[in-house]
Parts: structure tokens; sequence; C-alpha cells
């Protein structure tokens, strides 16, 4: 079984803590209240409206579902009202935020494929939906984004290794529901990893 | 009547203003002569093309008739020739920018409802209509967004204010003629008031 | 004949010293292995891609072919193992450029014209094509672009001068494979000369 509720659960995840790192940027940055949600939102949706922009699957899932909107603002809240606290839980943080990039580029490489796109494009654009809005966020916040700084831990790395690990499951006989999970285990242990032993 | 003449008269006021402020942008910045006209005509039809990408309805509204281009392109004119008189008219250009906020959010509320969103996703895209521009003359600018600073009077809050009250009318029997003016009324006085009184 | 092969090799080198452009980019702002490669692919990438999305072909030809996502990886291994040597032949690289710029800001107004758009609105998405790579790579970089700078050579306005020209030859009975290298070879003479004289 493909567990799609679980799936849904674990995107949401992805959107909330992707939000979060949004919105403590724009914390960080001085940022007004506005500028927190809109930081929030960029950076958790960027990644799949580009994504689904690019498949032409109009209006993206974003803009479908009222939940995709709507956990980047309860983010964007909780940031701003107990940013100290969530600054102290920097690394569980991070540790979701693993977790939110091993799923969106997983899932991202998933639905470029069904778009009839190549393996190596569906690999390039998942991706682009896992380090997208936080290249967007960085944009917008005005700061070199992480995802080309020396000084950054391997991030963009992982996310590469495990859409490609997808990339070429698709030619294998291994159904999704195999690979899938064990391409965002790959992604997740990966960058965790980079993170601990500060792979750069 | 909806008075579609009238609303067209007014949309290319909008375009026009929003183009005023990308090329005085553009002249503040010491950008040479194509820089003024890239920020203005990006500033004036920078919202509604992201509409557009986000409902699918391509080419771009900007794209199909010849106004949406041309006019930028004058107003970059006018602000090159006359931009010590247009900078002592900033208040007037502030006025005309909170009419075409207001226009802008409404319309792009309305034109995505149209295109079958949900009502909360449509005021979403309604307000990214009416600050889309301003974010991207301020990223290619180089400048903070004027969206999420502090020290800027209210901005996205009257537009989110409007475009939840087209998004409520939505489920009432008034009728768009009724409500989309006072909507964008609404927005108008919101964001006047917010400028006199340095609401930030 | 049209000559597809000429003009896919054509278009192919204009996409690798795009690509070179956005690597050594990269490199001078001291980006990592992943900020290198993703400001070559970005910068040959995105102008067509911008161009794809408002015509609404989807997905954007760079996500058809394979050869569009790897002649920029080529590229950025090439600038990042020999960027010394690359540098000190920046003229042949402007010189590349320059060809790049003529060729995709022809088949980009031809591309769009195909499309149903305007002859005007071609001309503009003509130039789109050709300069938004630049922009893109500049924004990322967080670099003033190049496009709107006082002190860089000449480089929209030639672009703007051959898609004019293409929207014109639109309305005659002058054949695409007379007038599109025409118009070409206009923008490429022209963007040379405003670089060896350094008109601004």
């Amino acid at each position: 079984m493909w567990g799609h509720t679980a799936l849904s659960v674990l995107e949401l995840a992805g959107i909330f803590v992707f939000a979060i790192s949004g919105a403590l940027t724009a914390i960080q940055k001085g940022f007004d209240a506005v500028g927190i949600l809109v930081l929030a939102e960029v950076t958790a949706l960027g990644g799949g409206v580009l994504r689904d922009l690019v498949i032409g699957a109009t209006p993206p899932a974003a803009f479908q579902h009222l939940g995709y909107l709507l956990v980047p603002l309860a983010a964007a809240a909780v940031a701003f009202v107990a940013h100290p606290v969530v600054e102290r839980l920097a690394f569980t943080v991070l540790l979701f935020d693993a977790a939110g990039l091993a799923l969106f580029c997983v899932t991202g490489t998933l639905i470029a494929y069904a778009h009839g796109l190549g393996s190596v494009q569906s690999a390039v654009l998942g991706v682009v939906t896992g380090v997208g809005g936080g290249l967007l966020r960085d944009v917008i916040a005005r700061q070199t984004p992480a995802l080309v700084r020396v000084d950054t831990d391997l991030y963009a790395i992982p996310a590469m290794a495990g859409a490609a690990a997808v990339a070429l499951a698709h030619h294998t006989a291994i159904p999704v529901p195999v690979y899938a999970p064990l391409a965002a285990a790959l992604i997740f242990a990966f960058r965790l990893t980079a993170m601990l032993r500060h792979w750069k």
C-alpha cells in the first residue's frame, strides 16, 4: 500500500518546517509580520509551485488544497510567538527540514516522471522542488543563497543523490512503494550525516 | 452594468503608476535607460503575469493586448524626462499606486475565482497580483522589499483585507458589480489612511 | 532549407557560453560546486524557460531534450577545471555570448510568434529569452544586473533592435530563412561594435 494519508501528513510536515525556516529568516532580518508570512509561504511552497509550472500542472497543488496555504500561516504564527523556543530547537528544525527536503525531492521526481518527463529531467525537477523554496527565501531576504555558499553543509548533493536513485529505479522492476521511501531515507541520512560531520 | 471600458481605463492607469514607481526606483538606483524600462515593465506587469502563470492562462494578459506593454514604456519615458517633477508629485504617485493596488487585487481575486480556484486561494492570488510586481522590482533593484520592511506603511494588509472581502462576498448573493467596487474602495481607503497615519 | 542541425548546434553553443558566464560568475563570487552548477544551468536555460512558461509550452524545451541540461553541466565542469584559462579567453567568451544573445533573441521571437503572439509581444519575449538568464544569474549572485547597469556596454539594445527587425519582417513577404540569420547577424554585429567601442 502506498499510504496516501501517511504521505500527506509527511508532506504537510515538510511544508511546516520549510515555512518555519522562512519565518525564522524573516525574524532574523527584522521583517514585519507580512514579511514573516510571505517568507514562510514562499519557502514552503516555492519549490512545488516552480515544479508545477514547469510540468504545466496549473493551478499548482499549492493553490488547490487549502492546507498548503494554511500550514505555512500556522508555522508563521508559531515562529512569531515562539521564536526564542524555536531557535533553541534549531537542530530539531534542521532534522525536519532534512525530512522535508527528502520528501519534496522524491515526490517531486515522481510527479515530474508521471507527467512524462525523462528520468534525468525528473530528477532535476525533483531537486528543484526540494531546494527551490529555500533559494527564493534567500533571494527575497537578500542573503547569499545557502544553496551556493561554501560554508554551508551539503544540502543539494544529498537531494541530487536521492533524485538520481529514483531516476535509476524508474528503469528497474522495483515498485515505487519500495524505492521511493528508500530514496527518501537515503537523502535524509546523507543530509543528516553531512550536518553532523560538517561536510561542505 | 460592469463598465468594461471604465475598468480597462482604470487598469491601464494602475499599470501606468506601477510602472512610474518602477522607473523612479531605477532612476534612484542610477540604472541606465534599459534598466528604467525593464523595471517599469516588471513592476507594472509582474504581478499579473505571476497570476496568469499560476492559473494557467497563457499567454498572460500582458502579452495579449499591446496596451499592457506600451503603457509602461510611456511611463518609463515620462519618468525619464520628467522625474524631478514626478518626484515632487510623490504623494500623487502614491495615491495612484493605492488605486492600482486596489484594482489589481480585486480583479486578480475575481479572475482567479473565475478560473476555478477556491475563494481563499483566489484571495491569495489577488494579493499576489497586487504586490508581486513591487516585490520583483525590489529584488531586481537589490533593495529590501518594501513588502516586508518594518518601516514602510501598511501595504499588503489593506490588500489582504480587500481580497478577503471579495472572497467572503463570493459566498453571498451580492452581485459582483456591487461588491467589487466596494472592496476596491476598502483597499484604497485603508491604504490611504495607513499612509496618512503612518500605520506600520 | 532551414538547416535544423546547424541551428541546434548554434543553440547548444549559445547555451554553452551562457553557462560559462554563469559558472565564471559563481567562481568569482566564491560559490561552491553546487553554486557553479546552479548558476551555469540558470544562466543558460533561464531565458528559454521563462519564454516557454509565458507561451504555455510546457514542459519547457530545457526539460525535453537532455542536451539542454547536460551542456551547462559540461560548461560548469570546464569552467571549474579551467577557469584561469577561460578567464584569459574573456573576449572569446564574450564573442560567443554575443552569438548566444543573437540566436536566443531571434529564435525566441520566432517561437513566440509561432505560438500566436502579436509581433511586438513576440519581439519582447525574444529579448526576454536573450537576457532573462543573465538577469536571473545576477539576482542569485547578488550583483546589480548587468542588464540595468550604466557602466556596461550596450546589451539589451542590440537584442531589441534585432527582435524588432524580426517583428517587422513578419509583415513582409521575406521568408524566415532569409531574415532570421540577417537579424541574428545584426544583433551580433551591433553587440560586438558596442563592446569594441564601449558604447554605454
